[in-house]
């Protein structure tokens, strides 16, 4: 099943029924790996993707040396249902285009990446669960459902349940969008230039503190001025996304919540509990959706959990600096922290 | 000039400039008073409008008894340009509403309110500006630009200028009403509903804290769920609104600064140390856009200011508590003790 190219790979799930509802079938898990897997396959790292990413737009983090060391791990990327890449309402086989888009769920997106390792490379077991935003829920996800396969998880300005204020903000964002003369109340008829653009503009003031903006950090990224940051990096940036995957991403967003399945029919507290993973739980302190009360919260609840937010007014982007190294460096030190100690459990 | 009404009246502008631009010929400037002007005009308080406000939307705060009290005072709330009541676009003569929209800045409606209150009653200085969001920006305009005229000033949850924050929050607001198709390029075709639903869904993100929704207080105003709050209450406030008149307002706000005019040249230091008034600065301690922080910074440059933040998950809201006996009370005592305070200044 696994692609030619070495580092490279599409999994087909055969016989896959999604969480929610909707059909897709045998749908597609595209993947990047990164290092090599040594023989007793105990150096795996899991780093799902974010929001609107592919594999290539978070893949800085990886390499010999960085945050996710591939000289030494074996970092596997698994790109979300929706991205683009694996299944999404973009690539949907025509047969089923016409009809309702499926749902995705991060039940669906863990349950896909645990086969794929499985199938594919043989590996029962993760070192590390790594993921910022969507890809901390997808880390967490793993925790909650495969306790016994997650050595150590680090969530990065993520929660494990979509709080009702994120939601709202979501809800703002889909609005936006929609609100575009391409919708026509099921789907987009065309691409949605002034919808996407809008959607760009709502997301900026979401995705820095206040603080970035007063310091005119801006400025440090070659923008000459904040319109102009607003144009050619948050209207550029989804002008590049197709508008169906967006909305698909984004209710998978919405509805994460790890104890919203079988294991634990609604109950938080026990989804939260279960997790056995040495668990880093890394806010950024000026996130204005994945607020740092909010992860405390569920950090109190997770038995192995170490709370450690990061000291940066570049809110919830603190989690994914590519341009500032001050963050990068605060990453860097909790996953090499983390990835020394040894697991508490006798079990592991 | 004024209506013929006791408490209402309509000030017609004669000889009036717009600070940056556009034509409108003799202005309106609609206004609402509570209580009486007693003998030597003393008891004045002036109460700008807000956002989207008209009158009859904030009143709630003036009579007898409540925050300001009309059994003792006389309240005058003046309607800002652009809401719908004074000159605004949705009221502007046929003859020149094919043109470029007019542009109001602060400085137009505090030098509109001046000019109202002298020839109207008579009145040369007042007790005490009050006011809330673009409100309290107002009552800081007159504060640096008549600085002789203002006793007191309560600026509450608002900035004397629009923080660059600030401006990407409205800019997303804007950008969702003009993605809707009724949305030419230039002005709306007709009401852009769709617009207008996703400009409250954005507000409704940045309006309440994320405490505020975390601890679901939306219940408590009579909101079945989550969505019903979106629906009922911030599509429908802003459905009830005119396009180009939110616009118009947004556009005022964005522009907002006590130092952008001939007076002080672009020197907020220098603006803000001109204010001779006592003044209580009153942001929420949870505003997601009016930062306690950013008001902070502007109430150290003020030479008699008070900080007293409002300890409340109200976010924004916090400052307009019509709903919130706490936050009422709050304001209530503040205001007593601001006016109970004599002013410390020898020259008045």
């Amino acid at each position: 099943m696994s692609d030619p190219l070495p580092n490279a790979g599409l999994f087909t799930l055969r016989d896959f029924s999604l969480q929610v509802g909707g059909v897709v079938p045998e749908p597609l898990l595209v993947y990047q790996t990164y290092g090599t897997l040594n023989a007793d396959k105990s150096n795996v790292i899991l780093y799902p993707t974010s929001y609107g990413a592919q594999h290539g737009d978070i893949d800085w983090v990886v390499g010999p040396g960085r945050i996710l060391d591939s000289s030494k791990y074996f970092v596997v990327i698994p790109n979300m249902f929706g991205n683009g890449l694996s299944s999404s309402p973009s690539n949907l086989p025509e047969v089923i285009r016409g009809g309702p888009p499926p749902v995705f769920t991060h039940v669906d997106n863990v349950t896909a990446q645990r086969r794929m390792l499985r199938e594919v490379f043989g590996i029962e077991r993760l070192a590390l669960a790594y993921g910022w935003s969507m890809g901390a829920q997808q880390a967490l996800h793993w925790g909650a459902l495969f306790p016994e396969c997650v050595e150590r998880i680090a969530a990065v300005c993520g929660t494990a349940k979509t709080t009702p204020h994120n939601i709202v903000f979501l809800e703002g964002l889909r609005a936006a969008l929609m609100t575009d003369p391409a919708w026509n109340g099921e789907r987009f008829t065309s691409k949605p230039e002034r919808g996407l653009k809008a959607f760009g503009r709502v997301y900026a003031g979401w995705a820095m503190s206040q603080a970035f903006y007063r310091e005119h950090l801006y400025l440090t990224l070659e923008y000459s001025d904040l319109e102009d940051f607003l144009v050619r990096d948050w209207e550029a940036s989804f002008l590049r996304r197709d508008a169906a995957n967006l909305l698909s991403m984004l209710d998978t967003w919405k509805r994460s919540d790890i104890s919203d399945n079988d294991l634990y029919r609604g109950d938080l507290k026990s989804a939260l509990g279960a997790i056995r993973a040495k668990t880093f739980i890394m806010p950024s302190q000026t996130d204005l959706y994945f607020t740092q009360e909010d992860c405390l919260r569920e950090a109190q609840l997770i038995p192995q959990s170490e709370f450690r937010p990061i000291p940066s007014i570049w809110g919830h982007r603190a989690g994914n600096p590519s341009k500032h190294p001050e963050d990068q460096l605060f990453l860097k030190n909790a996953i090499a922290d983390l990835l020394c100690a040894k697991q508490p459990r006798p079990d592991f």
